[in-house]
């Protein structure tokens, strides 16, 4: 599906249904609202899938894959062969994402988005290659315009496979050496907010990485200004290549109704980018956790939402969407399976004066 | 298992293997520590299993109900009658708890602890009745202390035939109306701290039976401050029967070294209970959850334990306890099933100047 066409049926969820749903959750044998917020993820995926009544088929995650140039400038604590030793790892099971996702009984597709790497028999990889690898931000745009629309349009297509598929709820996952230097600099211009305030020490650099990692992601919203007018605009010049997948899986999961969960620090954003390319997806989009990534509570309160999970897991790759998921199903399953106060023969609420 | 016997044969967890855990933990594939409270999870299993190589067999919930005479100085939003009704519910697999227990792969045990009826025709139901519902403690102790070690040793005792068959994670659950009563009259004296900030709304009441609730649990402690000179006599006077069943539980998983997930509120009172008994038996508690009752939050911060979840959920059953425990199971996967950097071929952090 083409960028263009998911954007123009995407709508609003329709929140006249929620008093209907409401109400059902009310009637279950339990004191009104006293599930919490699964009661709120329980109404708001009956409101996703636009229907009173609803199924629930499988759970996919697409963990997404790309390099970054800005590595080079020694941003992260692991060198960037990581990113494709970390997909053969995944591809062969033993990744924290893949032991989650089989706890959960989700699936996990893997998709190389960009890694700079030619990943030669890798079975079972996703291959929707962009480019290996984006430039280097802080000197130069990550990549073109068409670049990031082509990235996106991979993500869109993947969601709509997974309606083909029979999947309704969906999971965002990344891997990607240096990934959250792009996040940082997405966040702090699409929020937005100061870069100190967003910028965290990712997968564990030091004090004086930490610092120079600031230094470089200031530099790179200096050297990318003019091209960051909006929110596609930003995602090409500052982003990546995972990123730029993950925002397509949103924009696309909205285009077809499927509720997303989103993943940790990174995942976020690429969905922030589509929200800000699109308001309307972030109807359709759950946090899975708060990340204990600096920044991710920040963007978490500014942007309004909250999180399923606070594990303070800083790992990536799904692993928050993958817990977080089951989570997500379980509200479902209460909405559907419960018996009511009619149906079970208990008594409701006595009526105080 | 008689309560002197559990007692004496609980320790403390050895903690000198902790360092061989986490050396564990930190060579499997991920940055060290980025999972987070799930590597504590994982960590406090082996601990409490007492080995660095744990096993992970069935999981299972025991519920247990009774009734409260102080239900007659109208502290509850429900009436009496729903204790045995809401029984009856969770024995045909209708409640909130049999809902998630199904979704995580947990049995449920639904135990009559003291509900006021008969229960008669309750398929399934474990009977371990040691009165029918407690008295009033607003005007006399809720049970004798011979009462309350009866109730204790029927706790221990399920721990004990958990073990037998094979089960490696308990979690606690209740159902009692007008039980959040005497558990914030537990709570006021076991921790201690003042009656107003650990009374709440329990299923739903209004401001001024909340204020009801508030001068009947001082008045229970007024009248029962002369029993309540120790932990088993705090239980015995202010307590539950079904109270009194999860402290039992707790004390005979620990003398089991079976980890217990503590459900909500109620369950915490009873846990709390276990601890003021026996202090080593801290070691074996897992906290699912911060409820939104009132009070709930102060007990964490002043016992000093993390809540696993965060859902605003209040409903208690287990419902809590169910979810996390799915969570601690995911955080012994982890452990056990990732790769690490050599068996992965990945390569570790660099190492900074």
């Amino acid at each position: 599906m083409k960028l263009d066409a998911a954007l123009s049926s995407i709508k609003n969820v329709n929140s006249e249904m929620e008093p209907a749903i409401r109400a059902r959750l009310d009637n279950l044998t339990k004191p009104p609202g006293s599930l919490g917020y699964m009661e709120d993820l329980a109404a708001r995926y009956c409101l996703i899938t636009d229907t009173v009544d609803p199924s629930f088929g499988r759970k996919r995650i697409y963990t997404f894959a790309g390099d970054h140039g800005v590595a080079a400038e020694g941003v992260s604590a692991f060198p960037k062969e990581v990113t494709p030793q970390m997909v053969m790892n995944m591809l062969a099971g033993g990744a924290a994402v893949n032991v989650l996702s089989r706890h959960v009984g989700a699936d996990v597709h893997v998709v190389d988005m960009g890694v700079d790497d030619p990943l030669e028999g890798a079975q079972g990889l996703v291959r929707r290659k962009i480019r290996s690898g984006t430039a280097n931000i802080a000197q130069s745009p990550a990549m073109t315009r068409e670049e990031a629309i082509a990235a996106i349009e991979a993500g869109i297509q993947l969601a709509v496979d997974a309606k083909a598929d029979g999947v309704t709820l969906l999971g965002t996952g990344e891997m990607g050496i240096a990934n959250t230097t792009p996040s940082s600099a997405l966040f702090s211009v699409l929020l937005p907010s100061d870069v100190e305030s967003l910028t965290g020490r990712g997968t564990g650099i030091t004090d004086s990485g930490l610092q120079r990692k600031i230094d470089v992601i200031k530099r790179a919203i200096d050297t990318n200004q003019a091209l960051c007018t909006d929110g596609l605009g930003t995602l090409a010049a500052l982003g990546g290549l995972e990123i730029a997948g993950i925002c397509g899986l949103c924009i696309g999961a909205a285009a077809c109704r499927i509720p997303v969960v989103v993943d940790g620090f990174i995942s976020s954003a690429g969905a922030l980018a589509a929200c800000r390319i699109c308001e309307p997806v972030k109807d359709y989009l759950f946090f899975s956790h708060c990340s204990d990534e600096a920044g991710h509570k920040v963007f978490m309160e500014q942007f309004g939402v909250r999180p399923i999970l606070n594990l303070s897991m800083r790992l990536g790759e799904g692993t928050g969407a993958a817990l977080a998921m089951s989570i997500v199903e379980a509200s479902v399953k209460i909405y559907n399976e419960m018996a009511t106060f009619g149906s079970a023969g208990v008594t409701g609420e006595k009526t105080e004066g």
